[in-house]
C-alpha cells in the first residue's frame, strides 16, 4: 500500500485526500488544528471544508504530528497556503524528505523570497529535481467533492515518477497526465490568480464579458512572455494545465481572487476587502512576487503591473484600467 | 461622408448600425420587413433587437430596397444569418458590389456548399480579395448597446483597407484592429459556435466547470489543427479574434448555441429543442459544414465529430461525451 502524506486541511487538501484514499492508498493527513483532527476521527468528515465528503478511516489517518506523518510516508503532498509553507514545515529536520517524492499542490510562491514552492523545498530540504512534482490543472475542489469529471496535470522533471503519481490519482472521475514542465505549470498556476484578480477588478468596475474575453486573451500573451523569459521551453499554452487552469479560475464566480478583485474594483480598500472577506486572496501575494521578480526580467506585463499598482500603490483601478484598455488588442 | 450599407435587422446588425451612425457615417440600413422599417422611421429604434438603442435618422436610412441600399453605398456589411445570405442577395445583379468593399459580419458558412461567406461573395459577385473584410472579435451585441468596452478585429488580405474600416468603427467604447488573416478569423468564428454548442451539451449532461475548461483547452488544439490544414499560416491563436471570440461565446449564458446544446444534453431531440427555442442555433449548421469539409482534410476533430454525431446521427450525448472525456487531456 502506498503511503502518502497530505499536509494541510483546506478544500484542495480535502479533495486530494478523497481521491487518494478512495484508491486505497494510506493517506497520513496532517492538519494543524487538533479539534479538526478529532472531528475527522469521530465524524469522518472535515468540519471546515467539503464537509459532505465522508472518509474511510481504514485509509485516512488524521494527525497533528507533522514529523510522524512525513516519516511514515513515501510521498508528501504540500497543500497549505503559500504564505504558511515555511511555518508549517518549520519543525521538520533538513533530511525529512530524504528518499521521498514531494508534490506541491500549492498555487503560490514563498512571499518576500519570491521563489517557487518547489525551489524552496529543493533548497531547504535538498530534494533532488527528479523527486519534485506539482499538481496543476483546472480543478475546483468543490467539483471533485461532487465527483464531476476533472483533469489533473502533474508537472515534473521526471516523467516516470509523474506517471507513477498519476496512477495514484486516476479514477472514475479524475484523469491525470504527466507533463515535463514543472516550472512552467507552477508559474502559470501563480499567475492565473493575478489574472482572476484582474478579471474581478474589471467586473467590479462594470466592464462586461467582451472586455473579460480580451483581458484573458491578452493575459495569455503576458504569461507566455514571462515564461519565455524566466524558463524558456517550447510550450503549448492552450493546454489544460495553462489555459484550462486560467479559465476555471478567471470565469469562476467562486474564485476568491475574483471576488477580492471585484471588491477592489467597486472601490473597497485592500484592507476593508480583506476584512470583509475574512481572508486574503492568493493573488494578493502572487502579484507582489511576480512584480518583484520581473524587476530584473523586465518583461512587458501590463496586467500584473496594473494589479500591483492598484493593490500596493493605491493607484485607482479606473486609471489603471484606462491604461490597460488602450494597450489591449 | 462615408456611405455604408448594413444588410440585416438582427442584434449584431443593430449594434453595428449604432457604432457607425454615431460616428456620423451615413448608414443605409436594409431590412426585409417593411413594418420594422416603418417602426424605425417613426420611433427611431429597432422593434425587435436592442430596442433601447435610439438612432439619429440624419445618419440612419432604413429601407427594404436592397438594390438602392447597396447602390448608394461604398461599403457593404453583410449581417444576415448565414443560412439566408443567398436568399437575401438573390435580387442583386452580379456587378452590384463593383468598386465597393464588402464586409462579412456573419459567423457561419453557406449551408450545403460549405464555403465561407467571403468565398461565396468572391465567386458570385467577382469581388477581388483586397475588397473583402470580416468583422470578428469577442463582442456581444448586447454589450455594444450598453456601450461597454469592446474590441473588434478586422480580418483582411489588405491591411490598408482594414485600417480604413477600423477608423469608421473606433469610438469611446470600441477598439478596432486590423489583422491579416481573413480566412483564419472567419473559420474560427464558425467553429466557436460548434464549441459553444459542445459546452452547452456538456452542461446539459451535468458536467461542471472543470470539464468545460478542459473542453475549451482541447478545442483550441482542434481549431489549430483545422486551420493549419485548411489555411496554413503562422497564427497566435491566443489573440482576441480567436481565443477571445471563443471565450465570449463558450462562457456566455446568453449564447443561443450554448442554450441549444444544453437542451440537447438534457435529452431534448434536435427538433423539440428548435421548436422550444423558436430558432435554429448557428452551430447546428456550422457543424455540418465543418464536418463535411473535414471529410477531405481528415483532421483529428473529436469535438466537431461528437457534436455532428449527436445532432445529425442521433447518437446519444452520453456515449459521445464518454469518448470525448477519454480523449481529452
Amino acid at each position: 500500500m502506498e503511503k502518502i502524506a497530505v499536509l494541510g486541511g483546506g478544500s484542495w487538501a480535502t479533495a486530494i485526500v478523497k481521491i487518494l484514499s478512495e484508491n486505497k492508498s494510506q493517506v497520513n493527513w496532517w492538519m494543524r488544528n487538533e479539534n479538526d483532527v478529532q472531528h475527522l476521527i469521530r465524524f469522518r468528515h472535515n468540519p471546515r471544508y467539503l464537509s459532505q465528503v465522508s472518509f474511510d478511516l481504514n485509509y485516512v489517518k488524521p494527525s497533528t504530528d507533522i514529523q510522524a506523518v512525513v516519516a511514515s510516508s513515501n510521498w508528501v503532498i504540500l497543500a497549505v497556503p503559500a504564505a504558511f509553507v515555511q511555518l508549517a514545515l518549520a519543525d521538520l529536520p533538513p533530511d525529512a524528505f530524504e528518499g521521498k517524492v514531494v508534490i506541491s499542490a500549492i498555487k503560490g510562491m514563498i512571499p518576500k523570497e519570491n521563489i517557487l514552492i518547489t525551489d524552496y523545498i529543493k533548497c531547504r530540504f535538498s530534494v533532488p529535481d527528479q523527486n519534485l512534482l506539482v499538481i496543476a490543472g483546472p480543478c475546483h475542489a468543490e467539483e471533485v467533492a461532487l465527483e464531476k469529471q476533472s483533469y489533473l496535470t502533474i508537472g515534473s522533471h521526471n516523467l516516470a515518477t509523474a506517471e507513477n503519481f498519476c496512477e495514484l490519482l486516476r479514477n472514475r472521475y479524475v484523469k491525470a497526465n504527466p507533463l515535463d514542465d514543472l516550472d512552467g505549470v507552477e508559474y502559470c498556476a501563480v499567475m492565473k490568480n493575478i489574472i482572476a484578480l484582474a478579471c474581478g477588478i474589471a467586473r467590479g468596475q462594470n466592464y462586461g464579458d467582451n472586455f473579460q474575453a480580451v483581458l484573458v486573451s491578452n493575459a495569455m500573451f503576458e504569461i507566455e512572455r514571462f515564461l519565455d523569459a524566466i524558463m524558456p521551453l517550447h510550450r503549448d499554452l492552450s493546454g489544460s494545465a495553462y489555459l484550462g487552469d486560467l479559465l476555471v479560475t478567471a470565469y469562476s464566480q467562486f474564485s476568491r481572487n475574483r471576488t477580492f478583485g471585484n471588491m477592489i474594483g467597486r472601490g473597497y480598500t485592500v484592507k476593508s476587502a480583506q476584512v470583509e472577506m475574512n481572508m486574503v486572496a492568493e493573488g494578493y501575494y502572487a502579484v507582489q512576487s511576480i512584480y518583484e521578480l520581473n524587476k530584473k526580467l523586465k518583461v512587458d506585463m501590463p496586467i500584473t503591473r496594473a494589479v500591483y499598482h492598484i493593490l500596493y500603490e493605491r493607484i485607482s483601478p479606473t486609471v489603471e484600467f484606462e491604461i490597460l484598455k488602450d494597450k489591449f488588442r
